[in-house]
Protein backbone atom coordinates (compact mmCIF):
# COMPACT_ATOMS: atom_id res chain seq x y z
CA UNK A 1 0.00 0.00 0.00
CA UNK A 2 1.66 3.37 -0.73
CA UNK A 3 2.11 6.25 1.35
CA UNK A 4 -0.31 9.59 1.34
CA UNK A 5 0.06 11.31 -1.80
CA UNK A 6 1.92 14.65 -0.87
CA UNK A 7 0.96 18.05 -0.55
CA UNK A 8 1.21 19.33 -4.88
CA UNK A 9 1.37 23.41 -5.51
CA UNK A 10 -0.76 22.67 -8.71
CA UNK A 11 -3.05 20.30 -10.10
CA UNK A 12 -2.21 17.06 -12.02
CA UNK A 13 -3.43 17.96 -15.61
CA UNK A 14 -5.50 14.76 -15.81
CA UNK A 15 -6.12 13.66 -12.66
CA UNK A 16 -9.03 12.05 -10.89
CA UNK A 17 -10.42 12.61 -7.70
CA UNK A 18 -12.93 10.04 -6.39
CA UNK A 19 -14.49 10.72 -2.92
CA UNK A 20 -16.24 7.94 -0.90
CA UNK A 21 -14.26 4.83 -2.44
CA UNK A 22 -16.84 2.01 -1.95
CA UNK A 23 -18.45 -0.23 -4.55
CA UNK A 24 -19.33 2.58 -6.70
CA UNK A 25 -16.54 4.88 -5.81
CA UNK A 26 -14.10 2.32 -6.25
CA UNK A 27 -15.54 1.16 -9.50
CA UNK A 28 -15.30 4.51 -10.95
CA UNK A 29 -11.35 4.44 -10.06
CA UNK A 30 -11.03 0.73 -11.49
CA UNK A 31 -13.32 1.80 -14.98
CA UNK A 32 -11.26 4.98 -15.06
CA UNK A 33 -7.95 3.27 -14.69
CA UNK A 34 -8.97 0.78 -17.58
CA UNK A 35 -9.93 4.26 -19.84
CA UNK A 36 -6.51 4.98 -19.74
CA UNK A 37 -7.72 8.70 -19.35
CA UNK A 38 -6.42 10.04 -16.54
CA UNK A 39 -2.13 9.28 -15.30
CA UNK A 40 -3.39 9.53 -11.53
CA UNK A 41 -6.28 8.75 -9.54
CA UNK A 42 -6.93 10.03 -5.89
CA UNK A 43 -9.10 8.58 -3.46
CA UNK A 44 -10.78 9.88 -0.33
CA UNK A 45 -13.04 8.42 2.34
CA UNK A 46 -13.61 8.45 6.22
CA UNK A 47 -13.88 5.29 6.56
CA UNK A 48 -9.54 4.96 6.70
CA UNK A 49 -9.86 0.62 5.89
CA UNK A 50 -12.48 1.39 3.05
CA UNK A 51 -9.37 3.27 1.48
CA UNK A 52 -6.70 1.14 2.19
CA UNK A 53 -9.13 -1.63 0.85
CA UNK A 54 -9.40 0.43 -2.67
CA UNK A 55 -5.47 0.76 -2.84
CA UNK A 56 -4.80 -2.34 -2.64
CA UNK A 57 -7.99 -3.58 -4.97
CA UNK A 58 -6.52 -0.99 -7.26
CA UNK A 59 -9.58 1.07 -7.73
CA UNK A 60 -7.83 4.15 -6.69
CA UNK A 61 -3.53 4.85 -6.80
CA UNK A 62 -3.19 7.00 -4.28
CA UNK A 63 -5.39 7.88 -0.94
CA UNK A 64 -5.49 11.73 0.46
CA UNK A 65 -5.49 12.23 3.94
CA UNK A 66 -7.68 15.06 3.54
CA UNK A 67 -10.22 16.22 1.33
CA UNK A 68 -8.26 19.56 0.37
CA UNK A 69 -5.35 17.87 -0.95
CA UNK A 70 -7.68 16.05 -3.49
CA UNK A 71 -9.73 18.98 -4.62
CA UNK A 72 -6.36 20.59 -5.35
CA UNK A 73 -4.98 17.82 -7.50
CA UNK A 74 -7.98 16.84 -9.34
CA UNK A 75 -9.26 17.77 -12.66
CA UNK A 76 -12.19 15.84 -12.38
CA UNK A 77 -13.99 15.01 -8.82
CA UNK A 78 -16.49 12.24 -8.37
CA UNK A 79 -18.39 12.23 -5.27
CA UNK A 80 -19.34 8.74 -4.68
CA UNK A 81 -20.59 8.61 -0.50
CA UNK A 82 -24.25 8.16 0.87
CA UNK A 83 -26.45 10.58 -0.98
CA UNK A 84 -27.03 12.63 2.39
CA UNK A 85 -23.45 13.53 2.75
CA UNK A 86 -23.25 14.68 -1.36
CA UNK A 87 -23.64 18.28 -1.00
CA UNK A 88 -21.78 18.97 1.77
CA UNK A 89 -18.82 17.36 0.32
CA UNK A 90 -19.66 19.30 -2.75
CA UNK A 91 -19.51 22.56 -1.15
CA UNK A 92 -16.01 21.68 0.66
CA UNK A 93 -14.28 20.46 -2.42
CA UNK A 94 -15.60 23.95 -4.50
CA UNK A 95 -13.11 26.20 -1.92
CA UNK A 96 -9.90 24.59 -3.11
CA UNK A 97 -10.83 23.46 -6.66
CA UNK A 98 -8.38 24.70 -9.47
CA UNK A 99 -10.85 27.01 -11.73
CA UNK A 100 -11.83 24.92 -14.76
CA UNK A 101 -12.08 21.53 -12.75
CA UNK A 102 -15.03 19.63 -12.94
CA UNK A 103 -17.11 18.27 -9.84
CA UNK A 104 -19.47 15.23 -10.69
CA UNK A 105 -21.56 12.45 -8.00
CA UNK A 106 -23.36 9.08 -8.29
CA UNK A 107 -25.63 9.91 -5.99
CA UNK A 108 -29.51 7.93 -6.01
CA UNK A 109 -31.63 11.54 -5.67
CA UNK A 110 -31.21 14.44 -7.72
CA UNK A 111 -33.35 17.36 -6.46
CA UNK A 112 -32.56 18.17 -2.65
CA UNK A 113 -29.41 17.85 -3.56
CA UNK A 114 -28.84 19.94 -6.77
CA UNK A 115 -30.85 22.57 -5.05
CA UNK A 116 -28.66 22.57 -2.35
CA UNK A 117 -25.07 23.05 -4.23
CA UNK A 118 -27.11 25.70 -7.26
CA UNK A 119 -27.32 28.09 -4.16
CA UNK A 120 -24.83 27.86 -2.10
CA UNK A 121 -21.51 27.70 -5.12
CA UNK A 122 -20.44 30.61 -7.37
CA UNK A 123 -22.33 30.64 -10.77
CA UNK A 124 -18.69 29.63 -12.57
CA UNK A 125 -18.46 26.30 -10.35
CA UNK A 126 -18.36 23.15 -12.67
CA UNK A 127 -20.72 20.73 -11.26
CA UNK A 128 -23.44 18.43 -12.77
CA UNK A 129 -25.40 16.23 -10.94
CA UNK A 130 -24.98 12.23 -12.08
CA UNK A 131 -26.73 8.49 -11.12
CA UNK A 132 -25.48 5.52 -13.25
CA UNK A 133 -28.31 3.17 -13.08
CA UNK A 134 -26.59 0.52 -12.17
CA UNK A 135 -25.15 -0.79 -9.03
CA UNK A 136 -24.94 -3.58 -6.70
CA UNK A 137 -26.66 -5.04 -3.51
CA UNK A 138 -23.08 -5.72 -2.47
CA UNK A 139 -20.60 -2.75 -1.03
CA UNK A 140 -17.37 -1.96 -0.79
CA UNK A 141 -13.98 -1.55 -2.66
CA UNK A 142 -14.17 -5.47 -2.63
CA UNK A 143 -17.18 -5.43 -5.10
CA UNK A 144 -16.11 -3.21 -6.79
CA UNK A 145 -15.98 -3.90 -10.69
CA UNK A 146 -14.04 -1.97 -14.09
CA UNK A 147 -16.78 -3.00 -15.76
CA UNK A 148 -19.40 -1.69 -13.65
CA UNK A 149 -20.82 0.83 -16.16
CA UNK A 150 -20.33 -0.95 -19.54
CA UNK A 151 -23.42 -0.14 -21.97
CA UNK A 152 -25.32 1.02 -18.68
CA UNK A 153 -27.39 4.58 -18.58
CA UNK A 154 -25.89 7.43 -16.78
CA UNK A 155 -28.63 10.63 -16.05
CA UNK A 156 -27.27 13.85 -15.91
CA UNK A 157 -29.59 16.56 -14.10
CA UNK A 158 -28.46 19.82 -15.48
CA UNK A 159 -29.95 22.79 -15.20
CA UNK A 160 -30.21 26.35 -16.74
CA UNK A 161 -27.93 27.35 -13.93
CA UNK A 162 -25.41 24.22 -15.23
CA UNK A 163 -22.24 25.33 -17.46
CA UNK A 164 -22.60 24.09 -20.82
CA UNK A 165 -19.25 22.95 -21.05
CA UNK A 166 -19.19 20.74 -17.61
CA UNK A 167 -21.99 18.81 -19.12
CA UNK A 168 -19.85 17.78 -22.77
CA UNK A 169 -17.14 17.18 -20.21
CA UNK A 170 -19.13 15.16 -17.75
CA UNK A 171 -20.68 13.32 -20.92
CA UNK A 172 -17.28 12.60 -21.56
CA UNK A 173 -15.93 11.15 -18.67
CA UNK A 174 -18.85 8.49 -18.02
CA UNK A 175 -18.59 7.56 -21.88
CA UNK A 176 -14.78 6.83 -20.87
CA UNK A 177 -15.95 4.44 -18.65
CA UNK A 178 -18.04 2.70 -21.13
CA UNK A 179 -21.64 4.49 -20.20
CA UNK A 180 -24.20 5.84 -22.12
CA UNK A 181 -25.71 9.65 -21.27
CA UNK A 182 -28.72 10.82 -20.82
CA UNK A 183 -29.98 14.17 -20.11
CA UNK A 184 -32.86 15.01 -17.47
CA UNK A 185 -34.11 17.64 -15.12
CA UNK A 186 -33.48 16.66 -11.25
CA UNK A 187 -37.33 16.54 -10.43
CA UNK A 188 -38.14 14.13 -13.20
CA UNK A 189 -35.48 11.83 -12.13
CA UNK A 190 -36.26 11.56 -9.18
CA UNK A 191 -39.94 10.99 -9.93
CA UNK A 192 -39.20 8.51 -12.28
CA UNK A 193 -36.61 6.60 -9.74
CA UNK A 194 -38.81 6.65 -6.92
CA UNK A 195 -40.62 4.00 -9.75
CA UNK A 196 -38.31 2.32 -11.11
CA UNK A 197 -36.13 1.61 -7.74
CA UNK A 198 -36.92 3.30 -4.84
CA UNK A 199 -40.12 1.67 -4.77
CA UNK A 200 -38.94 -1.75 -5.47
CA UNK A 201 -36.08 -1.56 -2.86
CA UNK A 202 -38.44 -0.41 0.04
CA UNK A 203 -40.99 -3.59 -1.10
CA UNK A 204 -38.04 -6.07 -1.16
CA UNK A 205 -37.32 -4.50 2.61
CA UNK A 206 -40.99 -5.01 3.47
CA UNK A 207 -40.87 -9.12 2.78
CA UNK A 208 -37.56 -9.64 3.54
CA UNK A 209 -38.58 -8.05 6.93
CA UNK A 210 -41.81 -10.44 7.13
CA UNK A 211 -39.80 -13.29 7.17
CA UNK A 212 -39.71 -15.44 9.97
CA UNK A 213 -37.09 -18.00 11.53
CA UNK A 214 -38.92 -21.06 10.65
CA UNK A 215 -40.21 -20.57 7.52
CA UNK A 216 -36.45 -20.12 6.00
CA UNK A 217 -35.54 -23.74 5.06
CA UNK A 218 -38.69 -23.33 2.48
CA UNK A 219 -37.59 -20.51 0.58
CA UNK A 220 -36.64 -21.00 -2.77
CA UNK A 221 -35.03 -18.85 -5.34
CA UNK A 222 -38.36 -16.65 -6.02
CA UNK A 223 -38.10 -15.45 -3.16
CA UNK A 224 -34.53 -14.37 -3.17
CA UNK A 225 -35.23 -13.15 -6.66
CA UNK A 226 -37.89 -10.49 -5.55
CA UNK A 227 -35.86 -9.75 -1.75
CA UNK A 228 -32.56 -9.53 -3.87
CA UNK A 229 -32.56 -5.71 -3.24
CA UNK A 230 -33.05 -6.18 0.57
CA UNK A 231 -29.30 -7.01 1.08
CA UNK A 232 -28.56 -3.17 0.15
CA UNK A 233 -25.88 -0.85 2.87
CA UNK A 234 -28.84 0.35 5.18
CA UNK A 235 -27.31 4.20 5.55
CA UNK A 236 -27.07 4.32 1.83
CA UNK A 237 -31.02 3.23 1.28
CA UNK A 238 -32.60 5.16 4.80
CA UNK A 239 -30.56 8.25 2.78
CA UNK A 240 -32.25 8.03 -0.49
CA UNK A 241 -36.08 7.43 0.51
CA UNK A 242 -35.49 10.75 2.99
CA UNK A 243 -34.06 12.35 0.12
CA UNK A 244 -36.80 11.35 -2.48
CA UNK A 245 -39.51 11.14 0.58
CA UNK A 246 -42.68 12.49 -1.44
CA UNK A 247 -42.05 11.19 -4.63
CA UNK A 248 -41.52 7.73 -3.10
CA UNK A 249 -45.41 8.06 -0.73
CA UNK A 250 -47.15 8.57 -3.82
CA UNK A 251 -45.28 6.02 -6.07
CA UNK A 252 -46.45 3.75 -2.26
CA UNK A 253 -50.09 5.15 -2.85
CA UNK A 254 -50.28 3.69 -6.44
CA UNK A 255 -48.92 0.73 -4.78
CA UNK A 256 -51.32 0.35 -2.52
CA UNK A 257 -54.60 1.40 -5.27
CA UNK A 258 -52.53 -2.15 -6.45
CA UNK A 259 -52.36 -4.36 -4.17
CA UNK A 260 -56.02 -2.86 -3.45
CA UNK A 261 -57.33 -4.83 -6.79
CA UNK A 262 -55.32 -7.69 -6.25
CA UNK A 263 -56.73 -8.59 -2.68
CA UNK A 264 -60.52 -7.88 -3.68
CA UNK A 265 -60.42 -10.28 -6.49
CA UNK A 266 -58.93 -12.59 -3.92
CA UNK A 267 -61.44 -11.98 -1.11
CA UNK A 268 -64.34 -12.64 -4.14
CA UNK A 269 -61.83 -15.92 -5.31
CA UNK A 270 -62.66 -14.28 -8.33
CA UNK A 271 -59.83 -16.46 -10.71
CA UNK A 272 -60.67 -14.93 -13.75
CA UNK A 273 -60.30 -11.41 -12.58
CA UNK A 274 -56.68 -12.47 -11.05
CA UNK A 275 -55.57 -14.25 -14.24
CA UNK A 276 -56.24 -10.47 -15.75
CA UNK A 277 -54.49 -8.32 -13.32
CA UNK A 278 -51.35 -11.42 -13.70
CA UNK A 279 -51.54 -11.42 -17.33
CA UNK A 280 -51.42 -7.75 -17.27
CA UNK A 281 -48.33 -7.61 -15.18
CA UNK A 282 -46.65 -10.19 -17.11
CA UNK A 283 -46.74 -8.36 -20.50
CA UNK A 284 -45.57 -5.26 -18.70
CA UNK A 285 -42.66 -7.33 -17.02
CA UNK A 286 -41.86 -9.63 -20.36
CA UNK A 287 -41.25 -6.37 -22.53
CA UNK A 288 -38.32 -5.30 -19.94
CA UNK A 289 -36.42 -8.81 -20.78
CA UNK A 290 -33.83 -10.37 -18.33
CA UNK B 1 -42.18 -37.64 -33.66
CA UNK B 2 -43.45 -41.20 -32.50
CA UNK B 3 -46.97 -42.40 -33.12
CA UNK B 4 -49.73 -42.37 -30.35
CA UNK B 5 -49.15 -45.43 -28.19
CA UNK B 6 -50.68 -48.46 -28.98
CA UNK B 7 -52.87 -49.58 -25.90
CA UNK B 8 -51.07 -52.17 -23.72
CA UNK B 9 -53.17 -55.02 -21.88
CA UNK B 10 -50.81 -54.68 -18.84
CA UNK B 11 -48.85 -52.02 -17.27
CA UNK B 12 -45.42 -51.98 -18.24
CA UNK B 13 -43.51 -52.86 -14.91
CA UNK B 14 -41.52 -49.30 -14.71
CA UNK B 15 -43.32 -46.89 -16.53
CA UNK B 16 -43.52 -43.28 -15.65
CA UNK B 17 -46.72 -40.97 -16.79
CA UNK B 18 -46.60 -37.40 -16.73
CA UNK B 19 -49.79 -35.37 -17.04
CA UNK B 20 -49.16 -32.24 -18.30
CA UNK B 21 -45.89 -31.62 -19.99
CA UNK B 22 -45.06 -27.89 -19.68
CA UNK B 23 -42.04 -26.97 -17.74
CA UNK B 24 -42.41 -28.82 -14.58
CA UNK B 25 -43.73 -32.48 -15.89
CA UNK B 26 -41.36 -32.16 -18.99
CA UNK B 27 -38.68 -31.56 -16.42
CA UNK B 28 -40.16 -34.63 -14.35
CA UNK B 29 -39.51 -36.82 -17.42
CA UNK B 30 -36.37 -35.54 -18.39
CA UNK B 31 -34.84 -36.04 -14.98
CA UNK B 32 -36.50 -39.42 -14.89
CA UNK B 33 -34.98 -40.36 -18.66
CA UNK B 34 -31.32 -39.33 -16.43
CA UNK B 35 -32.18 -41.19 -13.57
CA UNK B 36 -32.66 -44.55 -16.03
CA UNK B 37 -34.79 -46.04 -13.69
CA UNK B 38 -38.23 -46.04 -16.10
CA UNK B 39 -37.80 -48.06 -19.17
CA UNK B 40 -40.85 -45.93 -20.54
CA UNK B 41 -41.76 -42.45 -20.34
CA UNK B 42 -45.37 -41.76 -21.40
CA UNK B 43 -47.18 -38.28 -21.33
CA UNK B 44 -50.74 -36.47 -21.71
CA UNK B 45 -51.31 -33.18 -22.34
CA UNK B 46 -54.58 -31.53 -23.17
CA UNK B 47 -52.93 -28.95 -25.58
CA UNK B 48 -51.67 -31.22 -29.01
CA UNK B 49 -48.55 -28.61 -29.63
CA UNK B 50 -47.10 -29.21 -26.07
CA UNK B 51 -47.35 -32.89 -26.31
CA UNK B 52 -45.61 -32.49 -29.73
CA UNK B 53 -42.89 -30.70 -28.41
CA UNK B 54 -42.69 -32.70 -25.11
CA UNK B 55 -41.70 -35.56 -27.38
CA UNK B 56 -39.25 -33.46 -29.50
CA UNK B 57 -37.73 -32.05 -26.73
CA UNK B 58 -37.04 -35.84 -25.13
CA UNK B 59 -39.04 -34.84 -22.21
CA UNK B 60 -41.47 -38.18 -22.89
CA UNK B 61 -41.32 -40.75 -25.13
CA UNK B 62 -44.44 -41.05 -26.33
CA UNK B 63 -47.92 -39.22 -26.32
CA UNK B 64 -50.95 -40.91 -24.91
CA UNK B 65 -54.26 -39.82 -27.19
CA UNK B 66 -55.97 -40.05 -23.69
CA UNK B 67 -55.65 -40.39 -19.40
CA UNK B 68 -57.32 -44.18 -19.32
CA UNK B 69 -54.11 -45.17 -21.62
CA UNK B 70 -51.93 -43.28 -19.44
CA UNK B 71 -53.03 -44.72 -16.48
CA UNK B 72 -53.42 -48.54 -17.41
CA UNK B 73 -49.88 -48.56 -18.26
CA UNK B 74 -48.22 -46.59 -15.62
CA UNK B 75 -46.62 -47.84 -12.20
CA UNK B 76 -46.10 -43.87 -11.32
CA UNK B 77 -48.00 -41.30 -12.46
CA UNK B 78 -47.49 -37.29 -12.02
CA UNK B 79 -50.02 -34.86 -12.27
CA UNK B 80 -47.81 -31.46 -13.36
CA UNK B 81 -50.82 -29.31 -14.56
CA UNK B 82 -52.40 -26.11 -12.85
CA UNK B 83 -53.28 -27.21 -9.54
CA UNK B 84 -56.90 -26.30 -10.17
CA UNK B 85 -57.12 -29.16 -12.32
CA UNK B 86 -55.23 -31.55 -10.52
CA UNK B 87 -57.56 -33.68 -8.25
CA UNK B 88 -59.77 -34.09 -11.39
CA UNK B 89 -56.95 -35.91 -13.09
CA UNK B 90 -56.45 -37.80 -10.34
CA UNK B 91 -59.88 -39.18 -9.90
CA UNK B 92 -59.74 -39.72 -13.54
CA UNK B 93 -56.22 -41.78 -13.38
CA UNK B 94 -57.71 -43.70 -10.36
CA UNK B 95 -60.52 -45.22 -12.27
CA UNK B 96 -57.91 -47.26 -14.55
CA UNK B 97 -54.49 -47.40 -12.96
CA UNK B 98 -53.47 -51.22 -11.76
CA UNK B 99 -53.49 -51.69 -8.44
CA UNK B 100 -50.21 -50.95 -6.37
CA UNK B 101 -49.19 -48.09 -8.54
CA UNK B 102 -48.69 -44.41 -7.46
CA UNK B 103 -50.01 -41.09 -7.99
CA UNK B 104 -48.32 -37.89 -7.18
CA UNK B 105 -48.64 -34.51 -8.44
CA UNK B 106 -46.47 -31.00 -8.15
CA UNK B 107 -48.96 -28.51 -7.53
CA UNK B 108 -48.26 -25.40 -5.32
CA UNK B 109 -50.89 -25.50 -2.82
CA UNK B 110 -52.24 -28.78 -0.88
CA UNK B 111 -54.86 -28.81 1.54
CA UNK B 112 -57.71 -28.18 -0.71
CA UNK B 113 -56.37 -30.97 -3.56
CA UNK B 114 -55.21 -33.03 -1.04
CA UNK B 115 -58.68 -32.85 1.19
CA UNK B 116 -61.09 -33.60 -2.13
CA UNK B 117 -58.98 -36.15 -3.34
CA UNK B 118 -59.27 -38.12 0.21
CA UNK B 119 -62.54 -37.87 0.19
CA UNK B 120 -63.08 -39.01 -3.35
CA UNK B 121 -60.92 -42.30 -3.85
CA UNK B 122 -60.65 -45.51 -2.18
CA UNK B 123 -58.55 -46.13 0.62
CA UNK B 124 -56.44 -48.14 -0.93
CA UNK B 125 -55.57 -45.99 -3.75
CA UNK B 126 -51.59 -44.69 -3.52
CA UNK B 127 -51.65 -41.01 -4.03
CA UNK B 128 -49.36 -38.56 -2.01
CA UNK B 129 -49.22 -35.02 -2.79
CA UNK B 130 -46.06 -33.52 -3.85
CA UNK B 131 -44.75 -29.97 -3.92
CA UNK B 132 -40.88 -29.53 -5.85
CA UNK B 133 -39.72 -25.89 -4.47
CA UNK B 134 -38.43 -24.96 -7.67
CA UNK B 135 -39.12 -23.94 -11.09
CA UNK B 136 -38.62 -20.77 -13.20
CA UNK B 137 -40.92 -18.00 -14.71
CA UNK B 138 -40.51 -19.52 -17.56
CA UNK B 139 -42.84 -21.96 -19.22
CA UNK B 140 -43.67 -25.00 -21.36
CA UNK B 141 -41.80 -28.08 -22.29
CA UNK B 142 -38.94 -26.17 -24.06
CA UNK B 143 -37.53 -24.57 -20.89
CA UNK B 144 -37.89 -27.51 -18.90
CA UNK B 145 -33.98 -29.24 -17.47
CA UNK B 146 -33.22 -32.65 -16.40
CA UNK B 147 -31.01 -30.93 -13.92
CA UNK B 148 -34.46 -28.79 -12.71
CA UNK B 149 -35.07 -30.84 -8.93
CA UNK B 150 -31.02 -31.20 -8.59
CA UNK B 151 -30.40 -30.70 -4.89
CA UNK B 152 -34.05 -29.05 -4.38
CA UNK B 153 -36.43 -29.88 -1.55
CA UNK B 154 -39.62 -31.44 -2.42
CA UNK B 155 -42.22 -31.30 0.03
CA UNK B 156 -44.71 -34.24 0.47
CA UNK B 157 -47.73 -34.12 1.77
CA UNK B 158 -49.38 -37.31 3.45
CA UNK B 159 -51.78 -37.24 6.08
CA UNK B 160 -53.11 -39.93 8.20
CA UNK B 161 -55.10 -41.80 5.75
CA UNK B 162 -51.44 -41.92 3.37
CA UNK B 163 -50.40 -45.30 3.02
CA UNK B 164 -46.68 -45.32 4.14
CA UNK B 165 -45.75 -47.36 0.99
CA UNK B 166 -46.61 -44.77 -1.36
CA UNK B 167 -44.68 -42.03 0.77
CA UNK B 168 -41.52 -44.24 0.57
CA UNK B 169 -41.83 -44.66 -3.34
CA UNK B 170 -42.74 -41.11 -3.77
CA UNK B 171 -39.85 -40.15 -1.96
CA UNK B 172 -37.74 -42.68 -3.99
CA UNK B 173 -39.02 -41.22 -6.68
CA UNK B 174 -38.07 -37.53 -6.19
CA UNK B 175 -34.55 -38.44 -4.77
CA UNK B 176 -33.90 -40.85 -7.89
CA UNK B 177 -34.89 -37.36 -10.04
CA UNK B 178 -31.82 -35.85 -8.11
CA UNK B 179 -34.02 -33.81 -4.88
CA UNK B 180 -33.85 -34.01 -1.19
CA UNK B 181 -37.55 -34.25 0.32
CA UNK B 182 -39.37 -33.81 3.44
CA UNK B 183 -42.72 -34.49 4.61
CA UNK B 184 -45.12 -31.58 5.95
CA UNK B 185 -48.98 -31.34 6.63
CA UNK B 186 -50.92 -30.23 3.64
CA UNK B 187 -52.12 -27.31 6.05
CA UNK B 188 -48.74 -26.17 7.27
CA UNK B 189 -47.70 -26.46 3.52
CA UNK B 190 -49.99 -24.02 2.49
CA UNK B 191 -49.01 -21.50 5.40
CA UNK B 192 -45.57 -21.83 4.68
CA UNK B 193 -46.03 -21.10 1.29
CA UNK B 194 -48.27 -17.80 1.42
CA UNK B 195 -45.35 -16.32 2.62
CA UNK B 196 -42.13 -17.77 0.92
CA UNK B 197 -44.07 -18.20 -2.63
CA UNK B 198 -47.50 -16.81 -3.27
CA UNK B 199 -46.99 -13.18 -1.53
CA UNK B 200 -43.60 -12.88 -3.19
CA UNK B 201 -45.52 -13.27 -6.90
CA UNK B 202 -48.56 -11.21 -5.97
CA UNK B 203 -46.07 -8.16 -4.59
CA UNK B 204 -43.91 -8.75 -7.82
CA UNK B 205 -46.99 -8.75 -10.17
CA UNK B 206 -48.52 -5.68 -8.08
CA UNK B 207 -45.16 -3.50 -8.91
CA UNK B 208 -44.50 -5.36 -12.42
CA UNK B 209 -48.38 -3.83 -13.08
CA UNK B 210 -47.92 -0.47 -12.28
CA UNK B 211 -45.06 0.66 -14.81
CA UNK B 212 -45.96 2.83 -17.38
CA UNK B 213 -44.68 3.06 -20.09
CA UNK B 214 -42.77 6.26 -20.57
CA UNK B 215 -40.72 5.27 -17.65
CA UNK B 216 -39.07 1.87 -18.62
CA UNK B 217 -36.07 3.19 -20.58
CA UNK B 218 -34.81 3.73 -16.95
CA UNK B 219 -35.44 0.39 -15.25
CA UNK B 220 -32.15 -1.46 -14.06
CA UNK B 221 -31.72 -4.33 -12.30
CA UNK B 222 -33.26 -4.17 -9.56
CA UNK B 223 -36.57 -3.69 -11.29
CA UNK B 224 -36.00 -6.49 -12.69
CA UNK B 225 -34.94 -8.76 -9.86
CA UNK B 226 -37.95 -7.71 -8.37
CA UNK B 227 -40.23 -8.52 -10.90
CA UNK B 228 -38.91 -11.38 -12.21
CA UNK B 229 -41.79 -13.36 -10.91
CA UNK B 230 -44.51 -11.56 -12.90
CA UNK B 231 -43.13 -13.17 -15.80
CA UNK B 232 -45.22 -16.85 -14.50
CA UNK B 233 -48.12 -18.14 -16.07
CA UNK B 234 -51.11 -16.37 -15.27
CA UNK B 235 -53.67 -19.17 -15.41
CA UNK B 236 -51.14 -21.21 -13.31
CA UNK B 237 -50.49 -18.37 -10.49
CA UNK B 238 -54.61 -17.43 -10.82
CA UNK B 239 -55.15 -21.10 -9.24
CA UNK B 240 -52.43 -21.15 -6.99
CA UNK B 241 -54.05 -17.74 -5.18
CA UNK B 242 -57.51 -18.72 -5.38
CA UNK B 243 -56.81 -22.21 -3.63
CA UNK B 244 -54.98 -20.87 -0.93
CA UNK B 245 -57.18 -17.39 -0.73
CA UNK B 246 -57.06 -17.22 2.99
CA UNK B 247 -53.48 -17.56 3.78
CA UNK B 248 -52.52 -15.08 1.12
CA UNK B 249 -54.59 -12.78 2.93
CA UNK B 250 -53.18 -13.50 6.03
CA UNK B 251 -49.91 -12.73 4.71
CA UNK B 252 -50.84 -9.50 3.07
CA UNK B 253 -52.26 -8.11 6.20
CA UNK B 254 -48.57 -8.87 7.67
CA UNK B 255 -47.56 -6.92 4.80
CA UNK B 256 -49.48 -3.96 4.74
CA UNK B 257 -48.04 -3.66 8.77
CA UNK B 258 -44.76 -3.86 7.78
CA UNK B 259 -45.89 -1.51 4.51
CA UNK B 260 -47.39 0.78 7.47
CA UNK B 261 -44.38 1.05 9.37
CA UNK B 262 -41.67 1.96 6.63
CA UNK B 263 -44.25 4.64 5.25
CA UNK B 264 -44.78 6.14 8.98
CA UNK B 265 -40.72 6.29 9.13
CA UNK B 266 -40.76 8.24 5.89
CA UNK B 267 -43.66 10.39 6.32
CA UNK B 268 -41.80 11.59 9.70
CA UNK B 269 -38.55 11.74 7.45
CA UNK B 270 -37.29 9.71 10.05
CA UNK B 271 -33.84 8.60 8.39
CA UNK B 272 -32.57 6.51 11.96
CA UNK B 273 -36.24 4.49 12.37
CA UNK B 274 -35.71 3.81 8.55
CA UNK B 275 -32.30 2.52 8.72
CA UNK B 276 -33.35 0.22 11.54
CA UNK B 277 -36.11 -0.95 9.28
CA UNK B 278 -33.83 -1.73 6.44
CA UNK B 279 -31.29 -3.28 8.40
CA UNK B 280 -33.20 -5.29 9.86
CA UNK B 281 -34.57 -6.79 6.61
CA UNK B 282 -31.02 -6.47 5.62
CA UNK B 283 -30.07 -9.26 8.49
CA UNK B 284 -32.39 -11.85 7.26
CA UNK B 285 -31.86 -11.50 3.66
CA UNK B 286 -28.31 -11.93 3.88
CA UNK B 287 -28.80 -15.34 6.13
CA UNK B 288 -30.66 -16.60 2.67
CA UNK B 289 -28.01 -16.07 0.45
CA UNK B 290 -27.68 -16.16 -3.04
Amino acid sequence: VPGFCEEAAVSDSECLGVVGVGLMGGSVGLAARRSARFSLILGYDVRGDVLRRAVSNGCIDEPCPNLEQLARRSSMVVIATPVHRIADYVLQVVQHIVPGSVITDTGSTKAELVQTVESAVPRETLFVGSHPLCGSEKHGPDAARANLFDNQLVLLTPTKKTRVLAVERVQQFWQSLGARTHLIPPDEHDRILAMTSHLPHLLASCLAGLLSRDVRPFVSSGFRDTTRLASGDPEVWSAIFTTNASNLLSVIKQFRAQLDEFQSALENRDSAGLARLLAAAKGIRDDLGN
